[in-house]
């Protein structure tokens, strides 16, 4: 990715091409990630002939879909859609910066600031939804919650996924706070 | 805080004394923040006359402590056991480089990796154990996950007092990232 970067050797204290590449891969690999994220979240549904709690020879027809199951999974389902939005202005502004080759070191902070509050939004929210989606595998006898994967298998399944890639759009979200913290590092030297 | 610092002024091109302070106050909070976490989180523990699920006229004396409960909670108190141990070893350091007044860059480039990182952990333990206080104090009709805070009120309790200082924690994480950012930007310029 950083090889299709212009060579911005004439501004000398500016960062170099391949952490404007970087950075400009990683938040494009944000968006994909985010909005495919967002997709497998939105189509988690399933409907299921389920038997009674009390009654074990009657059956319900029961639909099970993100939206009303917990609004824990739809704290995942904000969190994706605003990542995926920020990952989309900030990559058009990382073209523009690179455009004119001038990338000011208050801008990098900026982007920091904003990178790091949004991993920890993102990191919040698919801890939240892998203890949901971990419930729903395996239970807890405990607090006498039962398994719902063994039932709604698709389900969890999207949320699982779900959970996945809002692991990465975290992981993406620190490396690219790690990278800006870099090129301020190399600019302060 | 910044007020109990000496002041630095022979080093110029050196972070200035209150970014100092500001950063060993911050440090110090943290490691009372993820202690008292870790105390309130380990002496979550509630006996209860309970009764069985099936016979309803059958009651038990149940016990629930976190360390059984699940993997989930588990999860907080490793995060906040590690978060106050970084915080101490950090704290350590800031000291050691305040009175040395010669805190590198690269110092503060480290410092930032790994305040952004704990700051992903801490974010994702405390969305986990908020799901699993927020399941428990609402419970779940779609999954039929019932609430549990009504029996286990003082269990409860503690995992939500747990879960605010892990945000609060989280919170003076992300702030400590953006103060070194801030640090690495002043010398940039």
């Amino acid at each position: 990715m950083a090889g299709t970067v212009e060579d911005s050797g004439k501004t000398a204290p500016s960062s170099p091409a391949w952490l404007h590449g970087a950075d400009l891969g990683l938040r494009v690999l944000l968006f994909a990630v985010s909005l495919s994220g967002l997709v497998v979240l939105v189509t988690a549904k399933q409907t299921e002939i389920v038997p009674l709690q009390r009654l074990a020879s009657a059956h319900v027809r029961e639909s099970i879909v993100v939206t009303y199951v917990s609004p824990l999974l739809r704290y995942l389902l904000v969190a994706l859609c605003m990542t995926s939005l920020y990952s989309l202005l900030t990559a058009a502004s990382s073209v523009k910066s690179m455009s004119s080759s001038a990338s000011c070191a208050k801008g990098i902070f900026v982007l920091i600031l904003l990178d790091v509050v949004y991993a920890g939004i993102m990191a919040s929210a698919t801890g939240t939804a892998g203890a949901v989606a971990w419930v729903g595998l395996k239970g807890n006898s405990h607090t006498r919650w039962n398994k719902i994967c063994n039932i709604y298998d698709k389900f969890c399944r999207h949320i699982g996924s779900a959970t996945c890639l809002g692991l990465v759009a975290s992981i993406i979200l620190v490396l690219l706070v790690v990278l800006n913290a870099y090129s301020l590092y190399r600019r302060s030297r």
